[in-house]
């Protein structure tokens, strides 16, 4: 049981979009048991959609096909699709009332071109779009399925989720065999390498059965545990064992599994410990609040922040004293500290941090260069900063300063 | 001219990761003449990357394949290539220099097992990797290239920049006979398909010898134009006749071209007009900040946000009334105008914006569904509102409020 995805459209190849699709399909495809293969990227160009349809098609139970299928005049898929099946087109009626519906819940007439959209191949099945006017396309030729999505994530999902999963799901269940499955541990403050000596010989903890691979990421690298076997129960307990295993020798290093994401493990710590938070932030500008609300359910334990990009704002509102500034300039140690004290007075919460730093590319000094970041955190009767330098890409700083945050209030609140 | 990229990577295929190195390298392969046609992602597997080496060497001028260099046991992008070559790895004294001096910047002691990263293949040119331990590998076979780069892609990007870009331009300089280039027209407020029908028949734009492509995508609908031509002064000419065509008819709803950013275009309007900025927001939670303050030297004009959260600090920090929010709630009319007024007060800026919403999924109620989001702008004599629904996805709420914030403030300064 294997799949495999073509991805269609110049803009990808051209590199104006990334394909972010693929990574979405693949999980997919995996947790139903038709692990992708291979992922192949082709232009808006009958002849290279044609080759690569030739020579893979048959070979994987199932290839998914997105792109191509919007109203325009690049959007060639659907004519590929009936030369390779030697099939031909045909217009349907309900997906041109479907078509018809959501320009009215939008309130704007239907451009003419549209109607072009409700010509499907006569021996489809078509996917329902309830997002936009591209039908989805499913074509099988001996027992072998090909299924066409639109590009647009936001069509394209919905359509995958509800529609393609449940529908392979069943045609699927019962010639499985063998149950593959994974898992991800996430760690931060440890190298690649480093990881690896500490784990020692990879064969102890993963024994015959099971793989395990690095994958070096942000904030820290992710360890994918890999397995397989006849039913769902022991494919668990073979991944447990190794990350018995794992846990045992790099405990310190691991802050959760799979799809965590720190600012809900933080959010979730915030709310269990029933304490509230507010941020202060110069060099990160906004992305720590904008992480934190990320989270939904945040505002529970999120009273707010401040941007304090301007040293009066700092002054004005965070109450740091004007002289320290003038001292120790606005990026320093105790600057970050009255920032962190300063805000958590201003929205009365429990615990108040804050980021202050130069995120580039102008304003570094030979003492104090670009990427230098001051954290900053008051909790209790306590507060402690943290120095870092996180080079000299500003998007970087700014996400590095604030998975740093999270990461040190993290701790503190273990 | 031509030229495939090659990801390998089992984190890929399982959808673990976004393949988005492709993009970056289409793109700069794009630019130096080497259009890529084809991108495939293969896993960690000597035999899938060995077929996909056999299927394509020598029909590619050249050929980039990234990952696979790491030094754990899952990398074995450097044995597969020995292979392919029918090479073999040698130990390279510089390599293992520069490798050395990387940790010891980092202040770490070098784990033993990096010391393998300094094996490269015999009949290779290493390019060199300031930012990691890996090496970059360029081959050459009867004038055909191979080049494998890390999969990282802060180790990717600058090598691929600094090294191996350069060194293709020069290698291909004299070969070209024909330039390819393309430009990007940014619309916003436009469908697709009202967009495709407003410009008419495309042939009568683009002439023979262009092409445009309608990408769907946020903030708006791109327009792609392409063309090619013997030098670059005429492939310019062509692409700005085109150009002048589709502006002449769509103007209205361009905002910028190729890799503009609403928010430094918005910020270039700030700048030239001599105005500040500060930003009061709810539902986008820090994002609209955030999104300022990504653009380098955002500090000249912007002064700083409130993320206010919370009632309390909407009523504290901003001075909205309490009756207000009593009155017609905290996401309305009233309190998005009454939040703009009070962060242009606060930061003593030009121009105060603000966004107050339902970002969800919870707290939605039938007249206020999730989605809802109030807009607010208080600069010089007058404020105005504006209403949305942006659906009950929150972090699309939340990036689609702070990209129409901008969109109105843009309009507001021109």
């Amino acid at each position: 049981m294997k799949s495999k995805i073509i991805t269609v459209g110049d803009e990808i190849l051209m590199g104006h979009i990334v394909n972010s699709n693929s990574a979405y399909i693949s999980d997919k495809l995996y947790s139903v048991g038709l692990p992708v293969e291979q992922i192949v990227t082709v232009g808006d160009n009958e002849e290279a959609i044609l080759t690569e349809l030739r020579n893979s098609f048959g070979i994987y139970n199932v290839i998914i096909l997105t792109g191509g299928l919007g109203p325009t005049h690049d959007d060639i898929t659907k004519s590929v699709l009936v030369k390779f099946f030697d099939d031909e087109l045909k217009f349907d009626e309900k997906v041109y009332e479907n078509i018809i519906s959501l320009f009215k819940i939008r309130g704007i007439s239907m451009p003419e071109t549209n109607k072009e959209q409700a010509m499907v191949p006569k021996n489809s099945k078509v996917i329902w779009n309830k997002n936009g006017t591209a039908p989805g396309i499913w074509m099988e030729k001996d027992d072998k399925i090909l299924i066409a999505l639109p590009g647009v994530p936001l069509e394209m999902k919905p359509m995958l989720d509800e529609s393609v999963i449940p529908s392979l799901r069943e045609k699927f269940s019962e010639s499985e065999t063998q149950v593959q499955k994974n898992k991800i541990i996430l760690t931060t403050g440890i190298s690649e390498t480093s990881l690896f000596e500490l784990l020692g010989n990879i064969k102890d903890i993963t024994g015959d059965d099971c793989k395990i691979a690095f994958l070096p990421s942000f904030p820290g690298v992710k360890i994918r545990i890999d397995a397989s076997d006849v039913n769902e129960i022991l494919v668990n307990e073979k991944i447990s064992e190794v990350e018995k295993k794992i846990r045992a020798k790099a405990e310190d290093f691991i802050y959760g599994v799979n799809d965590d994401k720190l600012e809900k493990i933080v959010g979730d710590l915030l709310v269990e410990k029933k304490l509230t938070l507010s941020v202060a932030e110069s060099c990160s500008g906004g992305l720590f609040a904008s992480l934190i609300t990320d989270v939904p359910g945040s505002s529970k334990y999120f009273l707010g922040g401040v941007c304090s990009y301007s040293n009066e704002s700092k002054i004005k509102l965070l109450k740091v004293k004007k002289k320290t500034i003038e001292k120790y300039g606005a990026v320093s140690k105790e600057t970050a500290l009255e920032m962190a004290v300063g805000v958590r007075n201003l929205f009365k919460s429990n615990v108040g941090m804050s980021v202050t730093g130069i995120a580039g590319p102008e304003g570094g000094t030979e003492n104090k260069p670009v990427g230098l970041v001051w954290i900053g955190c008051s909790f209790e009767n306590k507060t402690f900063t943290a120095k870092h330098l996180f080079g000299d890409n500003r998007l970087r700083t700014k996400l590095r300063s604030v998975m740093m945050a999270l990461s040190l209030l993290r701790k503190e609140l273990m």
